[in-house]
């Protein structure tokens, strides 16, 4: 049995199929399954089994050589690894098709975030709810931020109004952005941003259907 | 000046990183410009001067050592690397919030993808247009697959009628699918899938807060 030694440094890629495997994990969690070999796991998932193996040490799950991963304690060690069992309190700023979607995406809770608010400039929107998340105007956005205690901004605007935007977020004190406007924003070093590029998933698929 | 030699095996990461330099290049050029260096290519994109050089190489895009990239040159480069010369008919399944976000995507013509119908369950939605294109139900996929002549699925239904609705498009001979559904698809080897996960961005944000 290998011992806990979370390595610094882990890769975006291990970061980013972390999900997938939790995904998997649950799944055999409600089936009450105690043991799932990294071979099963690479099934499901589509990857290679070593892939799944190194991934999973990567972030300090402890295998047995020949059962393979415990199944509830992995889920724990890779919540706790992405901080999903604690929940952060996020808003979101613009509520058209795709803050809509995002507000609609029933598995925040279980990723670590509370979405507690949404803010918009349409006077048809503001007032109400959608998916049971309030919108507010966005000329309110630094008294709310500051009344809730708000840490995590989830920007879906349009490019042009992004960066303003940001300014405000900044000068309210939000130090983690989830930028899914197609512009790279200007930051302080200390601030978060991640960035969500719809054209880098197509630009993916492109290059292997030329590549075929 | 390097001479054109678009290297095999291109990472994941570097393809993922193209459209955002098409960005750069794309407005460049609008101002007129006619070299850019990578170092300013790297301030535009916050990214590391010798990766986008790298980058820029690893397409094919010659740079001569002081003046930096050509920007028409290179458009016309990552263009054709991508295939993003020419148009691929393209369909979407299911026009809830994200489906009628990606309808939306202004971009997709400039990125490869011409959007032509669009199928869902729903009868409020069937027979109208959303964002222009004509919403058809999803009983009618096959037909309108073989009469449009169709290549590309871009799915966006939940994740349980998601490997239904993919066996119907392998039965009409579908060969490349981008799928939003939170689930992975099995398909033959030769069919390709681009998986898109909302939770492998939300992972990385929570990963970087949990380091600070």
């Amino acid at each position: 049995m290998r011992l806990f030694h979370p390595k610094e440094g882990i890769s975006t890629q291990t970061i980013r199929r972390l999900p997938q495997y939790l995904r998997v994990f649950y799944r055999l969690h409600g089936y009450g399954r105690e043991l799932v070999s990294s071979t099963t796991i690479a099934e499901e998932t589509h990857l290679l089994p070593i892939v799944v193996k190194k991934d999973l040490q990567a972030v300090g799950a402890p295998s047995k050589l020949r059962a393979g991963f415990k199944v509830a304690g992995t889920i724990k060690i890779i919540e706790q690894f992405l901080g999903w069992n604690n929940l952060n309190k996020a808003f979101l700023v613009g509520v058209g098709h795709l803050g809509a979607a995002l507000l609609g995406f029933d598995g925040f809770k279980n990723h670590g975030l509370e979405v507690v608010a949404a803010f918009d400039t349409n006077p048809d929107k503001v007032g109400k709810t959608v998916h049971g998340v309030p919108v507010y105007h966005t000329a309110q956005l630094a008294s709310v931020i500051s009344q809730e205690n708000l840490k995590i901004a989830i920007l879906t605007v349009p490019a042009a109004p992004a960066q303003g935007i940001t300014d405000t977020l900044l000068s309210a004190g939000i130090k983690a952005i989830w930028n899914f406007a197609p512009v790279h924003l200007s930051v302080p070093e200390n601030v978060i941003v991640q960035q969500e590029d719809i054209s880098s998933g197509l630009a993916e698929l492109c290059a292997k259907l030329k590549s075929k």
